[in-house]
Protein backbone atom coordinates (compact mmCIF):
# COMPACT_ATOMS: atom_id res chain seq x y z
CA UNK A 1 0.00 0.00 0.00
CA UNK A 2 1.25 3.43 -0.93
CA UNK A 3 2.28 5.61 2.13
CA UNK A 4 -0.08 8.67 3.00
CA UNK A 5 1.97 11.27 3.18
CA UNK A 6 3.25 10.26 -0.51
CA UNK A 7 -0.56 10.43 -1.30
CA UNK A 8 -0.78 14.14 0.09
CA UNK A 9 2.72 14.75 -1.81
CA UNK A 10 1.24 13.83 -4.86
CA UNK A 11 -2.48 15.16 -4.21
CA UNK A 12 -0.79 18.38 -3.59
CA UNK A 13 0.61 18.58 -7.05
CA UNK A 14 -1.52 16.82 -9.49
CA UNK A 15 -5.12 16.42 -7.31
CA UNK A 16 -8.01 18.74 -7.37
CA UNK A 17 -10.95 19.40 -4.60
CA UNK A 18 -13.78 21.28 -6.94
CA UNK A 19 -17.13 23.08 -5.57
CA UNK A 20 -19.49 23.01 -8.65
CA UNK A 21 -22.20 24.68 -8.95
CA UNK A 22 -24.98 23.41 -12.63
CA UNK A 23 -27.61 25.86 -13.36
CA UNK A 24 -30.66 23.94 -13.74
CA UNK A 25 -33.25 25.93 -15.56
CA UNK A 26 -35.46 27.86 -13.60
CA UNK A 27 -34.68 25.54 -10.83
CA UNK A 28 -32.24 25.75 -7.33
CA UNK A 29 -28.61 25.28 -9.13
CA UNK A 30 -27.04 22.28 -8.12
CA UNK A 31 -23.80 21.76 -5.73
CA UNK A 32 -21.76 19.56 -6.05
CA UNK A 33 -18.53 18.66 -4.84
CA UNK A 34 -15.52 16.71 -6.62
CA UNK A 35 -12.22 15.09 -5.67
CA UNK A 36 -9.97 14.22 -8.88
CA UNK A 37 -6.60 13.38 -10.04
CA UNK A 38 -6.36 13.55 -13.84
CA UNK A 39 -3.16 11.63 -15.39
CA UNK A 40 -1.68 10.29 -18.58
CA UNK A 41 -3.28 6.77 -19.29
CA UNK A 42 0.37 5.40 -18.76
CA UNK A 43 0.12 6.63 -15.21
CA UNK A 44 -3.04 4.76 -14.01
CA UNK A 45 -1.46 2.18 -11.97
CA UNK A 46 -0.64 5.27 -9.29
CA UNK A 47 -4.33 6.26 -9.81
CA UNK A 48 -5.65 2.51 -8.59
CA UNK A 49 -3.03 2.21 -5.69
CA UNK A 50 -4.04 5.84 -4.52
CA UNK A 51 -7.77 4.28 -4.93
CA UNK A 52 -6.76 1.32 -2.89
CA UNK A 53 -5.94 3.75 -0.08
CA UNK A 54 -8.73 6.18 0.32
CA UNK A 55 -11.15 2.94 -0.20
CA UNK A 56 -13.35 5.08 -2.52
CA UNK A 57 -13.96 6.39 -6.01
CA UNK A 58 -13.64 5.00 -9.67
CA UNK A 59 -11.36 5.75 -12.39
CA UNK A 60 -12.24 6.66 -16.07
CA UNK A 61 -10.51 6.55 -19.23
CA UNK A 62 -10.87 9.78 -21.33
CA UNK A 63 -10.05 9.05 -24.90
CA UNK A 64 -11.77 12.24 -26.69
CA UNK A 65 -8.98 14.56 -28.69
CA UNK A 66 -9.18 17.96 -27.10
CA UNK A 67 -6.61 19.30 -28.97
CA UNK A 68 -4.15 18.36 -31.24
CA UNK A 69 -1.60 16.85 -28.68
CA UNK A 70 -3.65 14.81 -26.66
CA UNK A 71 -2.78 11.81 -25.68
CA UNK A 72 -5.31 9.66 -23.83
CA UNK A 73 -5.77 10.19 -20.01
CA UNK A 74 -7.12 8.72 -17.25
CA UNK A 75 -9.18 10.42 -14.58
CA UNK A 76 -9.81 9.18 -10.61
CA UNK A 77 -12.75 10.56 -9.24
CA UNK A 78 -14.91 11.12 -6.43
CA UNK A 79 -18.36 12.09 -6.20
CA UNK A 80 -20.34 10.68 -3.65
CA UNK A 81 -20.66 12.86 -0.35
CA UNK A 82 -20.93 10.56 1.64
CA UNK A 83 -17.73 9.01 0.55
CA UNK A 84 -16.01 12.32 0.32
CA UNK A 85 -17.67 13.42 3.97
CA UNK A 86 -16.66 9.75 5.53
CA UNK A 87 -12.97 9.02 3.76
CA UNK A 88 -11.51 11.79 1.67
CA UNK A 89 -11.62 14.66 4.14
CA UNK A 90 -10.71 12.48 6.92
CA UNK A 91 -7.94 11.56 5.31
CA UNK A 92 -6.76 14.83 4.18
CA UNK A 93 -7.60 16.18 7.92
CA UNK A 94 -5.21 13.12 9.23
CA UNK A 95 -3.03 13.94 6.64
CA UNK A 96 -2.67 17.63 5.87
CA UNK A 97 -1.53 19.07 2.64
CA UNK A 98 1.07 21.13 2.62
CA UNK A 99 1.37 23.63 -0.36
CA UNK A 100 -1.59 26.16 -1.56
CA UNK A 101 -3.78 23.33 -2.40
CA UNK A 102 -4.75 23.28 1.20
CA UNK A 103 -6.86 26.81 0.57
CA UNK A 104 -8.57 24.72 -1.74
CA UNK A 105 -9.51 21.97 0.21
CA UNK A 106 -10.30 24.11 3.17
CA UNK A 107 -13.15 25.91 0.95
CA UNK A 108 -14.54 22.52 -0.03
CA UNK A 109 -13.97 20.83 3.99
CA UNK A 110 -16.57 23.97 4.29
CA UNK A 111 -19.28 23.43 1.63
CA UNK A 112 -19.17 19.51 2.50
CA UNK A 113 -20.24 20.85 6.51
CA UNK A 114 -22.85 23.00 4.95
CA UNK A 115 -24.15 20.13 2.15
CA UNK A 116 -24.36 18.16 5.17
CA UNK A 117 -26.55 20.38 6.77
CA UNK A 118 -28.78 20.42 3.71
CA UNK A 119 -27.71 24.19 3.44
CA UNK A 120 -27.29 24.05 -0.47
CA UNK A 121 -31.03 23.32 -0.66
CA UNK A 122 -31.36 26.93 -0.41
CA UNK A 123 -31.21 29.47 -2.39
CA UNK A 124 -29.20 31.43 0.36
CA UNK A 125 -27.00 28.69 0.59
CA UNK A 126 -26.05 28.03 -3.21
CA UNK A 127 -25.43 32.05 -2.79
CA UNK A 128 -22.93 31.75 0.34
CA UNK A 129 -21.16 28.85 -1.88
CA UNK A 130 -21.06 30.90 -4.60
CA UNK A 131 -18.84 33.17 -2.45
CA UNK A 132 -16.93 31.18 -0.79
CA UNK A 133 -15.98 29.20 -4.31
CA UNK A 134 -14.49 32.55 -5.71
CA UNK A 135 -12.28 33.59 -2.47
CA UNK A 136 -8.99 33.05 -2.57
CA UNK A 137 -8.85 32.04 0.55
CA UNK A 138 -11.29 31.28 3.85
CA UNK A 139 -9.06 34.21 6.06
CA UNK A 140 -12.24 36.45 5.98
CA UNK A 141 -14.64 34.06 6.30
CA UNK A 142 -16.21 35.05 9.05
CA UNK A 143 -18.91 32.53 9.23
CA UNK A 144 -16.40 29.69 8.64
CA UNK A 145 -17.91 26.58 9.57
CA UNK A 146 -15.11 23.83 11.24
CA UNK A 147 -15.43 20.35 9.99
CA UNK A 148 -15.44 17.94 12.49
CA UNK A 149 -18.60 18.83 14.38
CA UNK A 150 -21.23 17.34 12.16
CA UNK A 151 -22.78 14.14 11.09
CA UNK A 152 -22.26 12.67 7.61
CA UNK A 153 -25.54 10.61 7.61
CA UNK B 1 10.75 18.91 8.04
CA UNK B 2 8.66 17.32 5.29
CA UNK B 3 8.43 13.19 5.26
CA UNK B 4 10.34 11.85 2.40
CA UNK B 5 7.25 9.90 1.15
CA UNK B 6 5.85 13.18 0.88
CA UNK B 7 8.40 14.03 -1.21
CA UNK B 8 8.84 11.16 -3.51
CA UNK B 9 4.28 11.89 -4.03
CA UNK B 10 5.13 15.75 -5.19
CA UNK B 11 7.92 14.59 -7.37
CA UNK B 12 6.22 12.01 -9.54
CA UNK B 13 3.13 14.36 -9.49
CA UNK B 14 5.47 17.63 -10.71
CA UNK B 15 9.12 16.72 -10.59
CA UNK B 16 11.84 16.56 -13.67
CA UNK B 17 14.57 14.76 -14.00
CA UNK B 18 16.21 15.83 -17.48
CA UNK B 19 19.64 15.35 -19.07
CA UNK B 20 20.00 18.05 -21.56
CA UNK B 21 22.44 17.94 -24.65
CA UNK B 22 23.50 21.38 -25.52
CA UNK B 23 25.46 21.87 -29.06
CA UNK B 24 28.70 23.13 -28.91
CA UNK B 25 29.48 24.19 -32.32
CA UNK B 26 32.51 21.91 -33.59
CA UNK B 27 33.13 20.95 -30.30
CA UNK B 28 31.87 18.22 -28.21
CA UNK B 29 28.30 18.78 -26.60
CA UNK B 30 27.59 19.63 -23.43
CA UNK B 31 25.76 17.08 -21.34
CA UNK B 32 23.67 17.92 -18.04
CA UNK B 33 21.47 16.46 -16.00
CA UNK B 34 19.08 18.38 -14.04
CA UNK B 35 16.47 17.77 -11.45
CA UNK B 36 13.64 20.16 -11.41
CA UNK B 37 10.10 21.01 -10.25
CA UNK B 38 8.35 24.19 -11.59
CA UNK B 39 5.13 25.58 -9.49
CA UNK B 40 3.19 28.62 -9.88
CA UNK B 41 5.04 31.69 -7.43
CA UNK B 42 2.28 31.04 -4.87
CA UNK B 43 3.50 28.12 -3.88
CA UNK B 44 7.30 28.57 -3.00
CA UNK B 45 7.02 27.83 0.53
CA UNK B 46 6.79 24.01 -0.24
CA UNK B 47 9.76 24.31 -2.55
CA UNK B 48 11.69 25.69 0.20
CA UNK B 49 10.62 22.75 2.07
CA UNK B 50 11.95 20.12 -0.10
CA UNK B 51 15.01 21.94 -0.89
CA UNK B 52 15.54 22.14 2.87
CA UNK B 53 15.21 18.42 3.40
CA UNK B 54 17.03 17.50 -0.14
CA UNK B 55 20.69 19.72 1.04
CA UNK B 56 20.96 21.40 -2.01
CA UNK B 57 19.95 23.45 -5.02
CA UNK B 58 18.49 26.56 -5.66
CA UNK B 59 15.30 28.32 -6.25
CA UNK B 60 14.52 30.92 -8.84
CA UNK B 61 12.16 33.25 -10.09
CA UNK B 62 10.63 33.15 -13.25
CA UNK B 63 9.27 36.32 -14.21
CA UNK B 64 9.01 36.63 -17.79
CA UNK B 65 5.67 36.17 -20.41
CA UNK B 66 5.61 33.08 -22.09
CA UNK B 67 2.23 33.46 -23.22
CA UNK B 68 -1.35 35.59 -22.43
CA UNK B 69 -2.05 34.00 -19.04
CA UNK B 70 0.77 33.86 -17.94
CA UNK B 71 1.85 33.59 -13.80
CA UNK B 72 4.91 34.59 -12.00
CA UNK B 73 6.35 30.50 -11.87
CA UNK B 74 9.47 29.75 -9.47
CA UNK B 75 11.33 26.66 -10.02
CA UNK B 76 13.59 24.41 -7.54
CA UNK B 77 16.71 23.41 -9.62
CA UNK B 78 19.81 21.21 -8.85
CA UNK B 79 22.30 21.32 -11.72
CA UNK B 80 25.13 20.75 -10.01
CA UNK B 81 26.80 17.17 -10.44
CA UNK B 82 28.28 16.45 -7.20
CA UNK B 83 24.47 17.05 -5.59
CA UNK B 84 22.42 15.09 -8.00
CA UNK B 85 25.14 12.37 -7.48
CA UNK B 86 25.43 12.69 -3.73
CA UNK B 87 22.03 13.91 -2.32
CA UNK B 88 19.50 13.70 -5.29
CA UNK B 89 19.85 10.62 -6.54
CA UNK B 90 20.63 8.73 -2.99
CA UNK B 91 17.34 10.62 -1.64
CA UNK B 92 15.29 9.04 -4.50
CA UNK B 93 16.57 5.30 -3.85
CA UNK B 94 16.03 5.28 -0.29
CA UNK B 95 12.40 6.51 -0.78
CA UNK B 96 11.72 4.88 -4.37
CA UNK B 97 9.01 7.06 -6.88
CA UNK B 98 5.86 4.97 -7.50
CA UNK B 99 4.51 6.53 -11.12
CA UNK B 100 5.86 6.08 -13.94
CA UNK B 101 8.76 8.84 -13.25
CA UNK B 102 10.76 6.18 -11.99
CA UNK B 103 11.66 5.29 -15.72
CA UNK B 104 12.78 9.15 -16.31
CA UNK B 105 14.70 8.56 -12.87
CA UNK B 106 16.38 5.02 -13.79
CA UNK B 107 18.00 7.00 -17.22
CA UNK B 108 18.68 9.99 -15.13
CA UNK B 109 20.78 7.90 -12.85
CA UNK B 110 22.25 5.68 -15.85
CA UNK B 111 23.72 8.81 -17.22
CA UNK B 112 25.08 10.02 -13.69
CA UNK B 113 27.11 6.95 -13.65
CA UNK B 114 28.39 7.51 -16.86
CA UNK B 115 29.24 11.14 -16.33
CA UNK B 116 31.17 9.96 -13.10
CA UNK B 117 32.99 7.89 -15.70
CA UNK B 118 33.69 10.80 -17.50
CA UNK B 119 31.97 9.17 -20.32
CA UNK B 120 29.79 11.89 -21.09
CA UNK B 121 33.20 13.77 -22.41
CA UNK B 122 33.93 11.27 -25.49
CA UNK B 123 32.01 11.05 -28.58
CA UNK B 124 31.13 7.69 -28.15
CA UNK B 125 29.30 8.49 -24.57
CA UNK B 126 27.81 11.41 -26.08
CA UNK B 127 25.93 9.49 -28.74
CA UNK B 128 25.33 6.59 -26.46
CA UNK B 129 23.77 9.37 -23.72
CA UNK B 130 21.63 10.21 -26.80
CA UNK B 131 19.82 6.93 -27.24
CA UNK B 132 19.23 6.48 -23.52
CA UNK B 133 17.65 9.76 -23.57
CA UNK B 134 15.25 9.13 -26.17
CA UNK B 135 14.74 5.82 -25.32
CA UNK B 136 11.19 5.24 -23.79
CA UNK B 137 12.03 2.77 -20.95
CA UNK B 138 15.66 0.71 -20.26
CA UNK B 139 13.97 -2.41 -20.77
CA UNK B 140 16.28 -3.30 -23.47
CA UNK B 141 18.89 -1.37 -22.22
CA UNK B 142 21.94 -4.78 -22.55
CA UNK B 143 24.54 -2.24 -20.81
CA UNK B 144 22.21 -1.20 -17.98
CA UNK B 145 24.93 0.69 -15.72
CA UNK B 146 23.68 0.16 -12.49
CA UNK B 147 24.20 2.96 -9.79
CA UNK B 148 25.45 2.58 -6.24
CA UNK B 149 28.68 1.14 -7.68
CA UNK B 150 30.72 4.31 -8.36
CA UNK B 151 32.40 6.92 -6.60
CA UNK B 152 30.80 10.38 -6.72
CA UNK B 153 33.94 12.30 -5.71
Amino acid sequence: MLDPNYIVGFVDGEGCFSITINKNGDALAEVRLLFEIELREDDEAILQQIKDVLGCGKIYHLNYQRYDKWRPHVKYKVSNLSDIAGKVIPFFQRYPLQAKKIWQFEKFCTVATMMARKEHLTSEGVAKIKWIRQRDSLDALDTHVQWGAIETT
